[in-house]
């Protein structure tokens, strides 16, 4: 199949779209960005790269870090881990608190915010402090993605943090319920720095490709994660890896993938390839809107889903 | 693969788990079924089937008849539908009305009972009369199954209706909301009546085989479905087939799948095959415990999984 | 003081404000009543009455009816009641599902929809069929009013019935829980009967004189309910008696109070006097504009509190 | 009438009360309070006093200062307080963020935490700093007590603060909607040491005697608010000043109060006196189960009663 003729076919169709949706606007840093770019990357299991549109820019992966962090607890604490947060779509808005404060601080899944926030905590007990553990999870995006000089963009985190408060809400009612180990502030600085690595989506298409393939990067042939893991991670990303949206996305797109808020998307073909899109406007769920429409368009036009 | 070696082994591991769980007691004419009984079936593109348990043994199908429905209306009505029901999980229990009061009587998806309701509702409109609906939702199962003779328990529809307060709330809400186009009871009890069907898992796994091949009957080669809409279906099993408990199911067991709370349990896997799963007593989520199971082992063994 | 004098104040300066609020809607029954209409009665302890405006002008209850029932069951069941209704404020607006749902069954208070109906069955049950429970209630308001031939408007009994869903949802939802006895639609027709009672404000303050003087009526002398029942209405009037703007009517007005959709207001100055204020616009809590204000007013001129 | 036989006719009846019920358990310096206490003391327009029990006993007064901090704040901001803070009834837990979500940030009322901390917060802004602040707070309830010498207990704030994560989580979601003006750590602790004042039944009582004689200690003639003023806060004591329970107690007391979850309980009879009353255990509603008990004996004796 043609990828590259197929990829460029898609340029073309989105150019219109470019226009709607609306970039985040709930910090200042996010809100600069401008509204038309567009980029969008294929990567297969031989490592061939096919890209249009400003491949090389990079932007704020925001929630799409949150496969990281999930991947290393996952990692790391196995199914303890689900004490602490469940797999459950969560039918509500990414950082509502109301199914937090009835559930008695567990969240639903490891994507909302709540989840992720836990997720960190998890990760700031097992590495025992927050400087450690931004660099372990600094550390594995580098690896995954090829790239050793990733770095998060310190304005974004601070900026994130000084709009902070319902986060902070998020966590202090975690504490409230017992399902939080560490410090709240520093936990939440920590969760917001890894919101805001920058990626382009070579980068983000490179590092999501282990988990097209059981686990194990098809090129440097090294397992990050269990096979079995690797399908728990993937069937989490297709329940609840769009916010309220998941649904829809499931039903449009076909693919395990998560989104962010920066614009990113990045979505896997199990057995086949990893892709990455992005384009910052949003849509009302908060996903990206050229991007959504952009896989929805990839699974039509080539046939890849996994239903 | 030795399938039939697979059955045979689950059905030797799985003996020990059909002592847990509960058979459903919310009426009388379910509660009556024996807890210790299982099937499993798996029907291949070809026709080929593999059965261990009591695969000749009917059941009640109870909320796997939803596929069906979801299947007539989406047919019917294609994205029109999208109007009255969503797609995405509720991330509340089945009956809840409180999503339903806040959503201003849309409900969340096809799978919930309010959902099914409506997708009752809306055939109700289509076909003018209850007596011709029910009538063209009998005769597309039995051509699905192969099994012209295939009925429902009135028994179980009457019980049903006894206790159906519940259901006939929900119905009375959407209404309240404008989404409810005939009489309440009449499409409440003809709703009740195509949950009341009741199969063996031959029949069951032969009637989703449909949904594992695009819409296309492998066998007979009539198309029920486009392949776009059987991958939406199937999409929709996948992020709402399981109740509250849908993320569970797709991380455990990573298919496509709906379940009943009669005990039954019908997958597709993509392109390959279709299985029906059977017993009667469910885990707290309402899902058959030794069903939910039988489906994990088969995907652990096999390897067959869509992530 | 001058009671004629403060009320002729009243609705000279009223009138500006009869053009404000939204006569109901939600039936064509209601929806027809013309907005600009406003009457004031005010009785005293020896049966002296001051009124203005169209104080001879009959208009429906509707919810105030809710107060007669209480009374009734209250008499009749005394503290089993609250084993059905509580008398807590609902915090929720007054036809909600949510907190019925959340809260097993049992309605908040006598006073929102759910809580009034399951009073209503709670009387069918008492009185065995509805025409009898009816024909009791009626003929208590009758004599409470001194007007034996006050009768319903079927015409409004009927609309209601006929955009009944909501309510009818709210009864069978209380079914399911159990806490509902008698025939779900029969019931509510009762219900929506003794809303559809009209009145004037001349006989619905004379009607609620006997709550101003510890369950008697201070002119005929007869006892309706005990001292102690007759505080626990006034403090229900006071915290529930206004849906979701109770507190904001305790707080502006002070005094134990019902409103209906129809535009009345009853209310009581224990020890003093019945008030009963009559204006058909509604502000966006469902009670009269004119009329709260009105009694805001009155209460601020002639000092009269509870607090 | 003869108070002081009441109230020791009270003492008498209520002591096998005072096994039941529980003491505060959620933080230390709460939980070692001894169970079996009880005092209550009536304070008349002359200033006589009457007390049974343990009446020099000094306890935490708890949500009983925030009577105090509203009746400074409406009288700084007046009408515009009510953009920050409701004065409708919660019908919620004391400390849900359920409601506060839904309703962008606006606390239901002063009484509940967040309309509590809120109030606190709009007297850190009007005070410019946060020692101020309390500072004019201890010398209101100083003068109000008649004891210069309050003060409250240290040990008390600071265990609030160590397990005050769900304060600083409402605090945090006020923020975000913009409902919060000054730093939240400061401000909750500020709001915990205002909780933090230990007063005995004989001071409390005192402190409340201007709320029943309109805003005007009828002793030393000071007007501390206006009349309206007094009777609005009067109002929302009886709508919301028992949390969960407020309807319950209107219905069963009569009276406005306010407890606090250091087991006691201040009431006002408009015109007549004030009453306070103590005993640690709290019923499941977070209330003196004694002290409840006492006031509702009280009310039934003396036949005072608002209704």
């Amino acid at each position: 199949m043609d990828y590259q003729a197929i990829l460029d076919e898609i340029y073309e169709e989105i150019q219109p779209e470019l226009k709607r949706g609306k970039v985040a606007d709930y910090i200042p840093a996010l809100a600069e960005v401008a509204q038309e770019q567009f980029a969008m990357t294929v990567t297969l299991e031989d490592g061939t790269v096919y890209s249009v549109g400003d491949a090389k820019k990079k932007f704020s992966i925001q929630s799409i870090s949150k496969v990281f962090t999930f991947t290393l607890a996952l990692d790391i604490y196995s199914t303890e881990l689900y004490k602490r947060v469940g797999v459950e779509p969560s039918g509500n808005p990414f950082n509502s608190l109301v199914q937090l404060e009835y559930e008695n601080g567990i969240p639903r899944n490891p994507f909302i915010n709540a989840g992720a926030i836990a997720i960190t905590d998890s990760l700031v007990s097992h590495y025992k402090d927050h400087y450690k553990t931004l660099e372990v999870i600094m550390n594995f995006v580098r690896e995954l993605s090829g790239n050793p000089s990733l770095s998060f963009d310190p304005e974004v985190a601070n900026s994130e943090m000084e709009y902070g408060d319902r986060n902070l809400s998020l966590a202090h009612l975690m504490k409230s319920f017992g399902n939080f180990e560490n410090d709240v502030t520093n936990t939440v600085m920590t969760y917001f720095k890894h919101c805001s690595i920058t990626m382009n989506t070579e980068e983000l298409s490179r590092a999501f490709l282990f988990l097209a393939f059981a686990g194990k990067d098809p090129i440097s042939g090294r397992e990050f994660i269990t096979c079995p893991k690797t399908k728990r991670i993937n069937a989490v990303m297709l329940t609840c890896g769009h916010y309220d949206a998941s649904g829809e996305f499931a039903f449009h797109v076909g693919l395990p993938a998560k989104s962010g808020v920066g614009g990113g998307i990045a979505a896997v073909v199990p057995g086949k390839m990893s892709i990455a899109v992005w384009s910052p406007a949003l849509n009302r769920y908060g996903n990206s809107h050229a991007g959504t429409l952009a896989l929805e368009k990839f699974t039509t036009k080539t046939g890849v889903s996994i239903f």
